[in-house]
């Protein structure tokens, strides 16, 4: 309960998975607190702007990311950011929940191969849920 | 010359720009030694292996990361391991440079707007060749 949770997820590297990012982060919003609910939005600006403007993207998500108490990554589809993120948050000590769909995709060996992350395979997207809440420690009440 | 590069492009999240990764290795071992010369081979294996066979992968291409003098990494195919890798090499102190074919992607921002990575993007893959000199110091003599 009112865990911070760095949610992270595919922004410039594709938005196919997009409608699965907001379902996740709506649902540990029912208990906790998810300090990047933007990853979820279908108004995301995919743009680059300019290294000054990404340079403040790029600021405010590693200050939420040392802020927040956990992260959990939506893995499905790449993304240099997300292999970033979860690099800044081993290095930070957060602990790291990784899910993919393991029917659409091969996880990179730099997450499988690395015994800090907790990695979650996963081949319904309802799987999800109920995990998510063990992890947040929102137990039986529900 | 002689320098240690960690090449670093997309293996498990797609295999689109292979032939390119294989070029800009081939061209940097006429002078240096490229430490992940396998990211080029269009013969590579992309299978999860299991997280103990991952682990061997894991160890291994951490250990050339570090043993290396510089990163360099092709980014226009989106990956969570280059990601992984480039947040890696900048807690090390490696030295990164990032290309990108700029009208086939967008950039992460966490890539762009990170003040430590050196960025190229370019329009034509022709322009990555006398980067890579000017990059590794192998002038005028070639």
């Amino acid at each position: 309960m009112n865990k911070k949770v760095y949610f992270a997820g595919s922004i410039r590297g594709g938005r196919v998975d997009a409608e699965l990012y907001r379902r996740m982060i709506c649902h540990m919003q029912k208990t906790d607190v998810v300090l990047t609910e933007h990853v979820g939005s279908p108004e995301l600006n995919l743009l680059e702007r300019g290294r000054d403007r990404d340079a403040d993207i790029y600021r405010q998500d590693m200050a939420w990311l040392r802020e927040s108490d956990l992260l959990i990554a939506e893995c499905t589809c790449p993304s240099l950011g997300v292999g970033y993120e979860l690099a800044y948050a081993e290095a930070h000590g957060k602990p790291c929940h990784v899910f993919y769909d393991s029917g659409k995709t091969q996880l990179s060996a730099m997450l499988t191969g690395d015994p800090y992350f907790h990695i979650y395979p996963y081949r319904d997207p309802e799987e999800i849920f109920p995990l998510l809440d063990q992890i947040l420690g929102n137990g039986g009440e529900r």
